[in-house]
Formats: structure tokens, sequence, C-alpha cells
């Protein structure tokens, strides 16, 4: 018998492997070439439970899918940007975090808030909230780098746009073109955009 | 009766229309979340005659829309780069100016290119190659832009890459966000770094 400790787990278990499961067939193949379906098969839970969870349906996981993406780049920004003291070469890292990251997956998986938000605009509010919210998120720890670095607050706020905004592009035309130079060529610009504010 | 090349003339409207419909559909739904029969409808034109002349169907149909949306934005490209001397401005003036079109759609329209192509990475071969073909088209003509503004040849070719790219994430981040000010402080962060290398 499952104590309710247990069985807490188990259902946090499951709707886990659910926004996993979305999170990354969504970063493959987009928001309207997924289905609930395919999620339920690849998450190993029944349609029932996917329904429990998300009573939204899709709409709703998928905004939470991308919850799922934006934590994950956080936690991938925060520690590149931690690693290197020098704000200018702490970005230019992240950019070849990203390039690494794009070229293990054989060009294959982009960011996973644009795949999932991408031709959604004007009929799933929710999904394009949650990715504007990524964007956010991602700009405020950019930006908390360059103020910690001296550079001034409203600086830092602009610069923080275009640093994510930036990698967000030159990711795209990297995948496309299966080559990591369009990044490596924005960690460079970015690099020298940051340093002529310190 | 119709002459020869009236009946040209139709055929060549035909194929149009059912590009045009494509890369509007695409550019709001994305790949996946557009039909050939909606092509079809939207077009005014028969399922056969979408197969007529696209007997590769949805994935073929796809990459000649992206090859409009790249014409499309090239000669918007080329007109606004044409309007300023500076080439600083000239890159600012191009950020405005999609910036203009995006809150014209009310947010919807973004990049045609992008909305086409991501989510079909690993299984769409052609389209990924069309879109790379674009953002190569469009950083040609960027740094065509700088070359002629005295800008060195290989600084003229990685800058094209940033502003193409930047812009690109921009618009992401505008279109999500329903708001101009990723793309108004990108502009202002390009004309920044061309300036440096002037």
């Amino acid at each position: 018998m499952k104590t309710t400790t247990q069985a807490g787990a188990d259902a946090l278990g499951t709707r886990e492997r659910i926004v996993r499961a979305a999170s990354r067939l969504m970063q493959r193949q987009g928001y309207e070439g997924t289905g609930i379906k395919q999620i339920s098969r690849e998450a190993e839970a029944t349609l029932g439970s996917v329904y429990h969870f998300f009573p939204g349906g899709k709409q709703e996981l998928a905004a939470e899918a991308i919850r799922h993406g934006d934590r994950e780049f956080a936690d991938i920004l925060r520690s590149v940007l931690a690693g290197e003291e020098d704000p200018a070469e702490a970005v230019a890292a992240v950019a070849r975090a990203v390039a690494g990251e794009l070229r293990a997956s054989d060009w294959i998986d982009g960011c996973p808030v644009t795949a999932t938000s991408v031709g959604t605009a004007g009929h799933a509010p929710d999904i394009q909230q949650a990715a504007a919210e990524a964007f956010e998120r991602w700009r405020g720890l950019v930006s908390d780098k360059l103020r910690a670095c001296g550079i001034a607050e409203e600086d830092a706020y602009e610069l923080a746009h275009t640093v994510i905004h930036t990698l967000e592009g030159a990711e795209l035309a990297a995948q496309v073109a299966r080559s990591d130079e369009p990044l490596v060529i924005a960690g460079r610009h970015l690099a020298r955009l940051i340093t002529s504010y310190r």
C-alpha cells in the first residue's frame, strides 16, 4: 500500500514527465506539429492523466512546457554567467554554450520557447504570455550580471534585451545553416557592445 | 478563346496566388498548423492545381513560400537601406520598419521565414535550406551597404550576420510581448555597433 507521501511523489512524477515530454516534442516539432496523444505516449502516461493535470488541454500544456524550457535555460544562463567574472566574456561564453548544445543535438533542438510559441500569435494568448515571461526572466538574469559588473541600470536593462534577442536570432540562423558561425559572431559582437558601456 | 500567352499568364497567376496564400498562412500558423486544403481555399485554386504546380506537396510549397517571404523582405531591406546614407542610421531605420509592419498587423505577422521553418529541422531539409538561403540573401544586402560605406569586407560580413540575426530575435520578442521596445533597442545597439567599426 502506498503512503500519502508516495502517492504524492508518483503524481508529481507523472505530471513532470508529461511536461518534459511536451517540452521536448514541441522544441522539435512546434506546437501545431505535436499532438496530445504523442505527448501521452512519450511521457508513458495515460491520456486521462494528461487531461487530469492539464484540463485546458494542449494549450495549457504548451504554456507549462514553455515555463519548463524557461527554467532550464535560466539554469544554464545563471551557471555560465557566474563562471566568468568579466560580463563581456560571460556573454560570449553563453553564446558558445548555446552553440554547443545545438551542435550536440545535430542542429535539431533549438530554443524550446520559440519553437513552441511561433505560429500561435492571435489564437493562444497564454502561450504568447509564457514566452514573453521567459524572455523577460532571461533578460533579468543578464541585466543582474551587467549591473553587478558596474554597468548603469538603464544601460544594463537595454543591453540585456539585445543580448537575449541576438542569441535567439543567431540560434535560429545557426540551426537552419547547421553551423555555429552565427552564434560565434554574435558572442563576439555582444562582448564588444557590452565593453563599449564599461 | 484564350491565346497561348493569356493561358500562360493565367497559369502564372494561379501559381502565384497559391504561393502567396501559403506564405501568408504559414507566417501566421506555422508549417504544421497550415493544411494544403486551407491553402487551396485561400488561394481560390483547386487542390488539383496546387498539386499540379507543387507535386512535392506541402513541403515543396513551404520552401517556395519561404522564397516568397525572402524576396518580399529583401525588397523592404533594399529600399530602407537605400533611403539613409549613413549605414548605422540605415540599420536603425530597418528596425523601425520591421516594428511598424509588426504593429500594423496587431503583432500577428512575424517573420514568414522563421514561422515556416521552425519545428521542421531534421525532417524537412528543403525548408531548412530555403530559410538558410533567405538569411544569407538578407545578410548579403546588409553587407553590401556596409562595404559601400567604407567598412572593411570581413567586418561587413560579420556585422551583417549580427544585424539580421538581432532583428530576427528582437522581432520574435516584440511579437510575444506585443511591444516594439525590443526592436527599438535593437536598432539603437546595432547602430552603435556599426559606428564602432567606422
